[in-house]
């Protein structure tokens, strides 16, 4: 097929499926994303006959065990459009997050993240090292267990617009911690296969440059931004007083500019992209409402972010659950992934704040249940190093699947509960 | 570097210069795209001693000798946000074109595009073959001086919001019927240089297959689609009376689905993806403004609407024009080519609504002198069935390029002489 009629077939035909399954699955009181990886399992999966659906669509995924490989060039696209939506995301709910909210929350979300990685990968690496004792692949699906995926549950909360409860705050900032930790773990593991021994001076260094960056960017939050803006406003305010018009900057791409560029950044210093752009939004926390940036920013990452759940189901072979000890294996995995955060998470939190209540709690636990696609990047890197075989590889896509599956019902469920008198479905609030 | 970070830095890199030549080009009083294209060219031909941008952005360009090509998964990217943008685009222009306003400028839009593609036609393929006589790159030359790019037009009269006025309307309806006739044009010059000989039978079938799409479409935007949504509100109401909730459709989704599913069923027919677009918004215009689609849409598009007029940019070599016969050739092809849209249209114009004064015939003439990406697509396919040279190539896209950096400061300027009194610019509306 010629080149842009293919990327115009293969993206209608998804964008089509996509929102079809989200409209079917939100008729069941469920959240449409859910839907939408579904659809992207389907998918993946569908062969009738002579007719590979993947085929028709050019959609040629990267070689999990090469590194270079990036799958065909339309591909190459779903995956651009499905990382820029969910980057665009995290950006607004950092719009949402106010630094002064995080630190009030900081004390209950730093113990939720810490026991919520300790917890898993403890969990993670008892389970290999007992069944087939490899330690590398032990290291890695341990690192894997322990990446919280914010996207999913920041999605829910949006959704329901419960971005100011408690819970909410905790879960976000513990997501934003727990990431950190995460990319440490994966870090040090990393050093740890390719060596064989890790120093304490290469762990000082990532932990630092990670927890670095975090703290810097709070710290421009709550210091610098305050001023730059004060600044600005009197700048404007004295040219109006001396009866000039004041230039006014564009602030919409201003934002754009800060959130792909924050994102970058991160990305550059082995922190997800995500948590760049979710950093990015908080400099414009203050003043979003004022801008209008919100909605702005959600009109541009609505149309790609159905190909980003698209995209996670994209990840899962079914094929590879015809094998008996690999399926238990999975059912294993995932049910020690729930436990493990829901008791890490919950008790952390406790620690933290000695005020929650268990509902509460179990609010936050399943809030950290969805690992999405952080777990998936994470067993790639082990497929792609030799420390990890395909069908832990597989192991772990499905465990990162179908733990983003199960918590977003829970999760609206147990909010639903808490706060059922706010509690507002928009399903047409989204593109 | 790595692929996601590299997808990012470009990007924000691409965008964040992009905005930067925009904002400098409109406090000249010129259109914003003009600062993105030339941002584009400067990209594209930057090198500062053994530093090469385009090397750094991962941005290779596809090959236009070799028809498979597509350039770097990067440069690929950048390439779909971009066709994405201007398709959106040309959508948002479709849902303020109404079908009746349509018709009623049809007589002065017919012959302003037969005459519109006849006189450059003929200039063309004359230049050539008094110069250096060669037959394929005469015709090819030819096609290519036909095809008008309606959507920096568009953005224009868009941006100044003057949609309504009889030489919009009759801007936008030419600029569809001429890439009707160009596309056969296209298909006819490419058969020619195939196989030697063309027979009426393929002539006559790719003229009728792309008129028939045209009018098909038409007639479904008057007298199918009105009674489509008659019959939904009439449930809708049944519905109400009966006392049950109506469930509605997400007519955004719709509108999204119907736009892209166009473009491509356009390509797959042999004509643009954007008169496929254009087309498909034609269908929703009498009721864009009741469900505020224009607005949503436009969101959309306007975050990869900088990539397109960038990309426009990028595909300038300026080191072709060291060679002294071939910038003497660039500058001729470039007057016959505002030249003969010039007397073609406003000559075709005046043929069809004797009405027109010479204020609106200058409009006119000049709103469909911008070639854009159409006249540099009909190069490529040239270059890749060896009916073109390199050089001829060249001239082509700076022909292209040119012919739309030009045409926009004047179009402003004799809208605004005409219509000063309503003229609002709106630089801040967009993205």
């Amino acid at each position: 097929m010629e080149h842009l009629l293919q990327i115009l077939v293969t993206l209608v035909i998804l964008y089509a499926l996509a929102r079809f399954g989200s409209a079917i699955i939100s008729r069941f009181g469920l959240p449409g994303l859910i839907g939408e990886i579904l659809i992207g399992i389907l998918v993946a999966n569908l062969v009738i006959g002579d007719f590979n659906l993947m085929e028709f669509l050019d959609l040629e995924m990267p070689d999990p065990g090469v590194e270079e490989s990036v799958g065909s060039s339309t591909y190459q696209i779903v995956y651009a459009l499905a990382e820029l939506g969910v980057i665009f995301l995290l950006f607004t709910v950092g719009l949402e997050t106010r630094v002064n909210d995080l630190m009030k929350s900081g004390k209950a979300a730093f113990f939720c993240a810490l026991l919520g990685v300790i917890v898993p990968f403890v969990f993670g690496f008892a389970l290999i090292m007992a069944t087939e004792g490899n330690m590398n692949h032990a290291l890695f699906l341990a690192a894997a267990m322990v990446a919280t995926s914010v996207g999913i549950t920041a999605r829910i909360i949006k959704d329901m617009k419960l971005m100011d409860t408690l819970e909410a705050r905790i879960i976000i900032a513990a997501a934003v911690i727990d990431d950190v930790l995460g990319m440490i773990v994966l870090a040090i593991v990393k050093g740890m296969v390719e060596s064989g021994e890790i120093t304490i001076g290469s762990i000082l260094t990532i932990s630092i440059q990670a927890a670095a960056f975090v703290f810097l960017i709070i710290a421009i939050c709550k210091w610098v931004v305050p001023r730059i803006y004060d600044y600005f406003e009197a700048r404007k305010n004295a040219k109006e007083a001396a009866g000039k018009i004041p230039t006014s900057t564009n602030k919409l791409v201003l934002a754009i500019i800060v959130c792909l560029g924050m994102a970058a950044l991160a990305e550059a210093i082995g922190l997800a992209a995500i948590i760049g752009a979710f950093l990015g939004g908080m400099l414009f926390a203050d003043h979003a409402w004022e801008w209008d940036l919100e909605h702005k920013i959600d009109s541009i990452s609505t149309f790609m972010l159905s190909f980003f759940f698209l995209n996670v189901g994209l990840q899962v072979d079914v094929t590879s659950l015809t094998d008996t000890s690999v399926l238990i294996l999975v059912v294993v995995t995932i049910i020690l992934a729930v436990i493990a955060k829901l008791i890490g998470c919950s008790l952390g939190a406790k620690l933290g704040n000695k005020s929650l209540d268990g509902h509460s709690l179990k609010i936050i636990g399943f809030g950290m249940v969805p690992r999405g696609e952080v777990g998936i990047i994470i067993a790639s890197i082990g497929l792609a190093t030799g420390a990890m075989s395909q069908e832990l590889y597989a192991v772990v896509v499905l465990m990162s699947v179908i733990t983003t599956l199960i918590a977003p019902p829970i999760i609206s469920k147990l909010f639903k509960d808490k706060y059922h008198d706010e509690y507002v479905i928009m399903p047409e609030d989204r593109v």
